[in-house]
């Protein structure tokens, strides 16, 4: 596995590109990559603080930039953008989650300068961020270092020309060898307390600069030619809900714990953190260190986005960027949280409970739009009200408009959302969280669906007006998708009543808290059972009613976007049958059990020449499915690109976050295709479809409580149990259970 | 004459105030007074550079900030927010327009810093910025000089969170003694070039950063204790509508011609200017120093707005800050011109042709509206466009917003642009202006009033749904200022249109050109004196149909604004007979001679206690009439309020941009109020009305092409003719003819 990511050539425009991908994180805190010598628009994200914002509802704020400095030899600034540079290196090692950069210059001046760092968002110490930096010049002279917390930051708003501020600056402090600042969001909700503590090897003068950028210490001292100078600068970064009343104490507390441990020993313990993550998540690829990069890549981006509490989801850009304005789409649900299940199931059970803590803004959501239950918003924040918008402004002026659909019609989230509750459930077993949390969502999720359908006299059940994964085709009748999952949903809700009425104790608290029916749940079924799908020709199901009446046109699969499509095309695609992502194949991934695998061909061999891929989320179910087929080339195509999604700035929005979708996709086109490993009540089914030139996948996983560890060859399955029970696995049409201190090996 | 306007305290928080108060400006470029050692969001601001914003359609831009240093002794900042400050002071000499700081701070270790400049905002050469600045420490150090230009400056928006960019960074460049920075606007429309280069007393080293915040020299250099260094800031600015191919060059020379001439004789040069202007604009109040320092402040802040050419006028704030927006409203022609017709004519003339170059674009505005001829946009940008907000969001999300009438209803803009057509010719006689661009606008503008009126049976001909000055009352039907103002027109164009038949050449020549008719003339006139104006009671005219009807409320006129309002009457304002502003009063103001003394008195009488004065706009007529009526008390009261008003921030915008209405208000309260000063085709007619304690007011000002220096006192008036032909007057019932070499005095 490699662990350094190097870049080594300097350029301006490509700044904010590595800003996303060399972002370092802990769930908590996001400090982007941009290089702390110069200035950038982005501070700082903290997961769960958001603010009011125009046309978007509710959006991450850009919180105050604590990495940055200012560095002055002799007046001269040590800056990229002006001096000639000898050496640009910045090194994400995400072994130890670190980013190194090695900065050499030659002033105007002709003196050489050489800057060396390293970054640090502390794994385990949540509110902590480090940077220890060296300094070294080849002349005598006057060091100059000023280390801003800079609280004047803005967030970009529906252009990048109109910006928002979010905080107003409640306090700025110098207190002796350290600064605070303290800003509140201008709703009011959240407060953000900061300080921070630039320490020098040796003595130098220490003044502080209060201005409406913020506060700033500023150290100057004299220096040796070809000495070098040794800095550690100590931020802590604490934000809680109004009011907080011991925000500023905690803060510097922190602050002082930090400053009184040495920097080797924090720097030690985070080491030891991500050590023990990457024994759970690492990925080995025997045979294809590229795909192996890539693939670890993404988990390690995934892993640093991982929420540190159920306040907060994964967001579809995560802690990297302002993307989709930090919301939280089914892209958590369905893309990302297998492998947390898989992985981190304790992080996956809090991100479910996000959805649970919402439940109340989901019911009144239902409600506001004339349904019963808990309807989930397409786009969620930190408060679980709809946050999407329903105009997005195309001038400055906002006289035009494109008006924007998914809020109001993309419904199938809340049967996405009953479905990653179930598929946590098959993963963990975790009882106690399906009869308090689960069922609940279950089954007032079902409540909506069964709100939402009309019935009508020749079709049955149907569902009208919305937005399937597709979103090229808005306002359609009966999506393949939609009516698919809320059927399921339905029999989701049907199933589970049951096993609770059956089981009792806790499990029937919940039926009665929410007040079911025998009546309402034999409702459920009855309007499951007549749900209408649409027609089916030569075994293709149409995606939506009146899909194949639209004029058609077929692409090269191994093509990407919408570029590719002749101008009067790509202006009517609504009037055609080209889609942006995997929708009928979505379905049939996610509901596998439902569909012979010659269906599925049928349908992937019809869909995947009509897909143009321009959502992030299309390739993954399609690579998935592709491996299923044997359709060996076209997967691992899939893989490679979805594993280089960012590293390769593949769709042009990398600068915008991480696409974490993808990552969780990586992983799933990994585990349930590429290895095929499938879980069900009985165990863990294993078949392999690795691509040719690799040897064996190397991996671990939970099911239930046991904690597994595979090897996966293309004729071969070597399982060995490293925690908990038992766990029957199957593979090559062979059965065996995997036991405590023993390998499990099976054979094609 | 008071000339220094001193501030001694530093306080954050008024510093945006002192912005205003302390602009230095020529025309062309403002640059706001908040001292150059902190930051601060204001940058440049450069008349007639314009960009599209959202909701308000174009905006004056925020240009790049220029006058801003960044200082470091030692490595420690100097300043004011963080350091110990041992001296505070600011001083705005109005005479040669110039403002000195003298900052003197105490570091944290203990150096004391005296720091002292002087700005200047070139008064001849109008592109350039002089900064001066001396330095001297206690202690033998490194002094660091960072001297920016600040490329990253953006608009606030419908709120101060909300901010707009508006430009982008075109080129920034590093020229061995000096940088360059070339900004374009987003619409493209226009570039504006910045050349600053920043010398040394004494040997310094050099330096340039170039980073997304703009680009910047910095010298640094050893200084020994108690000794002080000087240094100059050379800033050059020129902006240009797009294409601008020789921007850079020109810019970059205009620098080279500053550097080659010392300091001392662009200063001596500037202040040469200033003596011209003050020789014509001076006014001397004896016996009331305050009220004469008053007033030449605000004299002094209006000629520093004057635009430079036609095309831009003045606009409501002046080139003092973003207060709405740049916009040109009614406030120039109404309140600010006659100031300019009678000391500047030459520029009152500009300012009216920036009218006539956009006499299509208010075609098309009539057009659009459904209406003919020529309809002015209630508030105008660079190119004569309505640019009023339709709406103005009050909520972050804009989802809340405030519908704003004026620009769809308050059309008396367009009669008030005639009026000061006519008034302009009054004072100058400038016959060449009249026939060529004045006759077309008022023949146009009548023709906008014929096809506004519709006729009813009962009443004759009505304007309904308008606005006027009193914003309260909005769709009202018959606004008495509306009504009369359009008759006035309307009779204007009548009067014009037979002497341009009568005078045939070039007068002629505009008939043919815009194609007037015999006919069309006929038509005004029949109108005009079928126009309907709403009843009277007790002789008071009834600001619009209905007015009397509501319900009454009083209120004391020496009181100002809303806030002395129950609760539930200014909630329902709009159901009241309480008005925001002189109305009928102003009508009577303007049209004076259409009504006897003691009709305006009983009007006045009536009006006065149900004005909010809520409007700036409100006391200047109020002041005027209250002369007349020899309301004496009223009439000081207010107009040192007028006077004081941005000194005082009466209205607590004043950070926002200078009142320049009231200014010229002032100024006219002065010349036709408190000195009574009448002119007509005949001459000047005087008829004092000094408050108690005024002895004599001494000004000067042009008549037709006379130049007379006039001392008015309670008792006698004395006249010289100092420029031009022999001028007849009028004064305590005497007449008498003003000839060359002869002081004229008229006694009472």
């Amino acid at each position: 596995m490699k662990f350094h990511f190097s870049f080594k050539e300097y350029d301006p425009k490509a700044e904010a590109v590595y800003g996303t991908i060399l972002t370092l994180g802990n769930g908590y805190i996001g400090i982007r990559g941009e290089i702390e010598l110069e200035p950038t628009i982005y501070g700082t994200t903290i997961a769960g603080v958001y603010d009011y914002a125009p046309y978007f509802y509710r959006e991450i704020v850009n919180a105050p930039r604590v990495i940055g400095l200012q560095i002055f030899f002799n007046g001269e600034p040590i800056s990229l953008s002006t001096q000639k540079i000898l050496k640009y290196e910045r090194e994400l090692n995400i072994e130890d989650a670190t980013l190194k950069t090695l900065i050499a210059i030659e002033t105007q001046s002709r003196t050489r300068i050489e800057y060396e760092s390293i970054r640090i968002v502390h794994g385990k110490i949540k509110n902590l961020i480090l940077l220890k930096f060296k300094i070294k010049a080849n002349e005598d002279g006057m060091l100059t270092i000023i280390s801003p917390i800079k609280t004047n930051v803005v967030n970009p708003s529906y252009r990048n020309e109109i910006m928002v501020k979010h905080l107003n600056v409640m306090q700025m402090e110098d207190r002796e060898n350290e600064i605070y600042a303290e800003v509140e969001t201008l709703d009011g909700r959240y407060r953000i307390g900061i300080a921070s503590s630039l320490i020098s090897g040796t003595k130098a003068k220490r003044a502080v600069i209060k201005s409406a950028d913020g506060i700033a210490e500023i150290l100057t001292l004299s220096v040796k030619k070809n000495k070098t100078y040794e800095f550690i600068k100590y931020i802590t970064i604490l934000s809680s809900k109004t009011p907080t009343p011991n925000l500023r104490e905690a803060v510097l507390q922190k602050l002082q714990i930090a400053k009184n441990s040495c920097f080797s020993r924090l720097y030690e313990e985070h080491k030891d953190y991500w050590k023990e993550i990457w024994k759970r998540a690492k990925i080995e690829i025997e045979g294809d260190k590229n795909a192996e990069n890539g693939l670890n890549f993404s988990i390690f981006h995934l892993i640093q986005s991982m929420p540190i509490d159920s306040r907060i989801s994964l967001t579809a850009r995560g802690i990297h960027g302002f993307g989709y304005r930090g919301h939280i789409f089914w892209d958590t649900e369905i893309y990302a949280l297998p492998f947390f299940m898989a992985v981190f199931p304790e992080k996956a059970r809090e991100m479910l409970m996000y959805r649970y803590n919402n439940l109340n803004a989901a019911r009144e959501n239902a409600k506001m739009n004339g349904y019963s239950g808990a309807q989930f918003p397409w786009e969620s924040a930190d408060d679980g009200y709809e946050a999407t918008p329903s105009v997005i402004p195309l001038d400055m002026m906002g006289k035009k408009v494109v008006k924007i659909y998914t809020g109001e019609e993309e419904h199938h989230i809340t049967a996405d959302i009953a479905y990653a509750v179930e598929l946590y459930y098959k993963f963990t077993g975790d009882e106690e969280f399906m009869f308090r949390y689960g069922l609940e969502i279950i089954l007032e999720t079902a409540r909506f669906w069964a709100s939402r359908v009309e019935y009508d006299e020749k079709k049955g059940y149907v569902i009208k007006k919305v937005i399937g994964p597709d979103e090229y085709h808005e306002h359609v009748d009966n999506s393949f998708f939609t009516n698919l999952m809320a059927r399921y949903n339905l029999l989701l809700a049907v199933k589970y009543f049951k096993i609770a009425r059956r089981s009792g104790g806790e499990w029937s608290k919940t039926l009665k808290r929410i007040n079911i029916t025998e009546k309402e749940v034999q409702r459920w079924l009855e309007i499951a059972e007549k749900i209408y799908i649409p027609r089916q020709k030569n075994g293709v199901f149409e995606e939506f009613e009146g899909y194949f009446d639209l004029s058609d046109y077929t692409l090269d699969p191994y093509g990407l976007g919408e570029k590719r499509l002749p101008e009067e095309i790509r202006r009517n695609l609504r009037k055609t049958k080209i889609i942006k992502q995997a929708d009928v194949i979505a379905a049939q991934y996610l509901l596998k059990d439902q569909f012979d695998l010659e269906t599925i061909r049928k349908n992937f061999d019809y869909y995947i020449i009509r897909t143009t891929h321009a959502s992030s989320l299309s390739m993954p179910p399609y690579a998935i499915v592709a491996s299923w087929l044997d359709y060996e080339d076209l997967a691992y195509d899939y893989f490679m690109k979805c594993a280089f999604i960012d590293l390769h700035n593949l769709y042009g929005n990398t600068q915008d976050g991480f696409h974490l979708a993808t990552a969780g996709g990586v992983w799933q086109i990994i585990f349930r295709g590429l290895c095929g490993i499938d879980i069900n009540n009985e165990g863990v089914e294993i078949n392999p479809k690795l691509p040719k030139k690799w040897k064996a996948v190397r991996l671990r996983f939970f099911f239930k409580k046991a904690l597994l560890s595979l090897e996966v060859r293309k004729d071969s399955v070597r399982v060995k149990l490293l925690k908990g029970e038992e766990v029957k696995i199957r593979a090559f049409g062979r059965n065996a259970v995997v036991k405590r201190g023993k390998e499990t090996i099976l054979h094609k």
